[in-house]
Parts: C-alpha cells; sequence; structure tokens
C-alpha cells in the first residue's frame, strides 16, 4: 500500500467532507509517519463553489468504465470524472466522505461485488465498529464494469455517509467524529501495512442491500406522501410485516409487507427525491471475520 | 375582513407550504363556510420547478417599496414580485409557509413594527399558542417602507416558519401539525369576523429580535468553526453569560459573552449560510394580551 486518497466534495453541498479535506491542507505533521502517502483530494471544485451537489450531473455516477471512455460525453461532470480517473490512478485505498439528511450516523459502504472476500476490509470494519457506536457497514454491490462510483477508481475502496445533517450545512458532533474515525481509519491501515495491525475474530454485521423504494406518487408522477412518522430517522431498526413505511398527504397511511425482517437505510435522504428514492431496504447478515 | 391569502414557495424548495397549497387546490369544502374568502397562492413557481430556494434573488427579500416601484430591476424574482404585489393588493391577511433546518417548531413571525398593538394579533398569538406546544411567537420588526417581506403585502401578515425539516424534504409530522395550525388559524379568524371569537386574558409571550450572528470566519471570509453541539437545535432554550455558541474546526469554542439571558432562533438554518447569520438572538418579553 503506497498511495491513500481522502476524498470530500463530490457532491458540492456535503461540507463535512469539504472543510475535513480543507483542514488536513497542508497535510497534518502525524501523517508522516504513516507507511503510505495520504492525500486529500476535493473531487468536485465548481459544484462546491455554488454549494450545490454538482452543476449538470450525480459526479458520483459518473465512473462507469464505458463513461470514462467516452470522449464524447461534456457535461462538466463527465469531464471532471475522466479528470479524477486520471488524477486518482494507481491509489490503493480511496475514502470518500458524504454527508446524508438520513439518520445513516457514520455508515461504511462498500459497491465492490467480493468487497468482504478482502481480509482486510473485514478487519478494517470490524476494528473501526468496535471504536464508534455510531458506525455501520452497509454492502450495495455493483458490478465492477458498471459501478459508477467514484471511489471504485481505488484498488479498494470505501464510501463514509455521515448523518443527519442537512446538506450546506455543519454539525459539529458529527465533524469531529468523522476525523476521528477516519484517523483510526488510517492508524488502523499503517498498522496493517507494518504487519502489526490487531486482528479480530467472530463474526462482523452487514446491512446488505436489497431494494429501493420510491415514495407514493399520483397519476402525474407526483410525490403523493411521506415516510411516515413512525419510520422517519429510524435508519438500521428492523421493521417487519405492518410496520407503516408512508403516509400520503390525505392521511392514509401504507405499510410494509413481506415475510423478511428488513433494517431500512438512506430514509428520506435529500439528494434521492430527484432519484425517485424514498429509502432503501437492507437484509441484515452476519459474516465471520 | 374579505380575503385572506395562504401562500406557498415563496422559496421553490420548502416543500410543506407547497404540497399544503396543492392538497388545498381546489379548496377545501369547509373553507366556503368561511365569512371570507381564502386563496391559496404559490410564489415561485420557477424555483418550485427547479426545487431551489430561488432562481436569481431571494423573492422574500425583494418587496421594498422602492423595488417593487422599479420598473428596471429585471431579476426573476424582482419581476415575480411586481406580479405577486398586483396579485396580492388588497389582501387582509397574508399567511406565507415556511421551512427551516433550524429546530423552531411551529414559529409564528411577525415583521410589522406595531403588529402587537393590533388586538387580532393578540388574541390569534394566544389562541395559537394554546392550541399547540410547538408554537411561538417571534417578532422581527422591519420599518414599513423597507420590509423586504412577502406577506407585508397583507393588510395584516404572518410568517410560519416550521422545522426542523430539510429543504427540499418532507417531514409528515409537521406537514399534518401546519395543516392543523392553518386550520385552527383560519377558524379564528373566521370566529373573530362574525364577533364570535374566544378572547384571551392575562399575558402573551414574544420573543423579540435583537441581533444575529455569524459564524467564525478566518481572514479570507470563509467559514472556521460550527455552531457548538451544546447550542444545536436548542432554538427558544435561554443561555446566559459563558454558554458555547461557537466550535471551531481545531476545537476551540467561542462562548455567549453578554449580562443578557438571551434566546437563539434560526439556529443553523442552511440558508442563512450564505447570509453569514449561523443563529439570532432574541428577547423573552411578556405583553399583555
Amino acid at each position: 500500500m503506497q498511495r491513500v486518497v481522502v476524498v470530500g466534495g463530490t457532491h458540492g453541498n456535503e461540507l463535512g467532507g469539504i472543510y475535513l479535506c480543507r483542514k488536513w491542507t497542508p497535510a497534518p505533521r502525524y501523517w508522516q509517519n504513516y507507511p503510505f502517502a495520504v492525500e486529500t483530494y476535493l473531487a468536485n471544485p465548481k459544484a462546491i463553489d455554488l454549494n450545490q451537489r454538482y452543476v449538470d450531473q450525480d459526479l458520483n455516477r459518473s465512473f462507469r468504465s464505458a463513461d470514462l471512455a467516452n470522449p464524447d460525453l461534456s457535461s462538466y461532470e463527465a469531464q471532471r470524472a475522466r479528470l479524477i480517473a486520471s488524477d486518482l490512478a494507481g491509489a490503493d485505498f480511496i475514502v470518500d466522505l458524504h454527508n446524508t439528511t438520513s439518520n445513516m450516523g457514520l455508515s461504511l459502504i462498500f459497491s465492490g461485488t467480493d468487497s468482504f472476500g478482502d481480509p482486510l476490509i473485514r478487519q478494517l470494519c470490524a476494528h473501526l465498529v468496535q471504536s464508534e457506536p455510531l458506525v455501520h457497514v452497509y454492502h450495495m454491490p455493483v458490478p465492477a464494469e458498471i459501478n459508477p462510483y467514484l471511489p471504485s477508481l481505488g484498488q479498494r475502496e470505501l464510501t463514509l455517509e455521515v448523518g443527519p445533517m442537512a446538506h450546506g450545512t455543519l454539525r459539529a458532533d458529527l465533524f469531529f467524529k468523522t476525523e476521528k474515525l477516519v484517523q483510526t481509519l488510517l492508524d488502523y491501515l499503517a498498522d496493517w501495512a507494518r504487519g502489526e495491525a490487531h486482528t479480530y475474530q467472530g463474526e462482523l454485521t452487514i446491512y446488505s442491500h436489497v431494494q429501493s423504494l420510491d415514495f407514493p406518487r399520483d397519476a402525474n408522477g407526483d410525490l403523493a406522501g411521506m415516510v411516515h412518522p413512525h419510520l422517519y430517522g429510524r435508519d438500521y431498526k428492523a421493521i417487519r410485516n405492518g410496520h407503516p413505511l408512508f403516509v400520503t398527504f390525505e392521511g392514509r397511511e401504507l405499510l410494509y409487507q413481506g415475510s423478511e425482517e428488513v433494517y431500512p437505510v438512506f430514509i428520506d435522504e435529500q439528494a434521492y427525491y430527484e432519484k425517485h428514492y424514498a429509502l432503501s431496504l437492507t437484509r441484515k447478515v452476519q459474516i465471520p471475520i
């Protein structure tokens, strides 16, 4: 492991990662003790200046191999993605810092189909989970050839989703918890690279993506309802058959119907309204560390 | 009282008022029993379509008399303000529905210098405060000739600020509480107009604007800190000399210094970052109803 990159501002209005990357520039002195180089990288400067998620299109859906290889794609983010792919080529580990309006705490998100076939990822997750109670591991696998996410450029990748925090704002408690978690992560990678890492036994809990659900909509496709108050803010809390999911503007309740216990995540994330996702459902899985 | 107007979408990403106004179109049948006409009005359709606060400039700062009289102002919102001033001319009561990322509950905001010289306003506030524990009355007076707010177009005006709710999202609990409060308000106005309103005695608590505070900033004017975790979300809670206000990115605490007990409001409102307001301080005042 030679090159670790910590990315902020992939979405220009997610201020936690942006201000942490700025705080880490120039790099903190103690980073010099690591057996690898650590860089910070602000991914979408124009969106950051505008305090918007993106300029033309979502940068964090712009990294499919075919898109990177297509010079005809001319949106700001398509061009930017090609530059980033060049800048970050050869990175051994990319950590991409995000914020969410959902109550996701400090979520470690992995998009590789075989992320947990990697002993380092399993051990790192075990280490981070025990370091901070707000940490959860969310696995949302996408085949490599169509993976659209920025950190998939790295040999290894991690998206850190921190919330609840309204886009365009900062929350001090989450800012400092994020800083501390990234520090814990880098320290563990350094120990691993030196062959000195503490190794964990037992099982790791992973929330594995099942499906995303849209809001109720009317015949025109407009919103017809909202997340139910009994679900709002309850990311990673189990729901069973009959649990309320939505309430329409008229007050009618829509319930979860399914025989399986599931764990909702990204409940009411602001940026997913336009993607027609009200929340995602996950399955809780135990894997050997 | 002949014409009451309920306005939504003065800011295009404050979804509560927008979807309530849509729900109330066509007008609910029971509104026909009122001794006055009630209309809904979506103020900034282009910003609503874009799901943005505004297109060119903040519409809710575009209603100064001099600006309305100036045909050379050509921004979308300046033009829209002139149209709205024409549409709403002669309205007896304007209720403007807003949302905020701050924990403002259901705040009744009045911008007239003599709002509480009006017995109806005092009685209405007393009625609404006792109807719902999240209701607070915030007085932020601006001289009429430079009042930039939309509802100042009415003979009487009220801004209803509801939060916490991330812009571009809906919260069901607050949506239905807002609906109920507007209903309670209209019922009271109807009773008042018929001479049948319950009248209140005693005192009314008002939070009276003192000043707004900016975030800590560095030499370049960039953010250097955040709202302190001990203040975050504590709108309308008293603070005294020495209470933490901010924490810098480096972890240094900045404290409130003042001999007077004050009550912060609009703590960490997303849209006020660009206005350089981190929060406002108010004074708690009791007035005879």
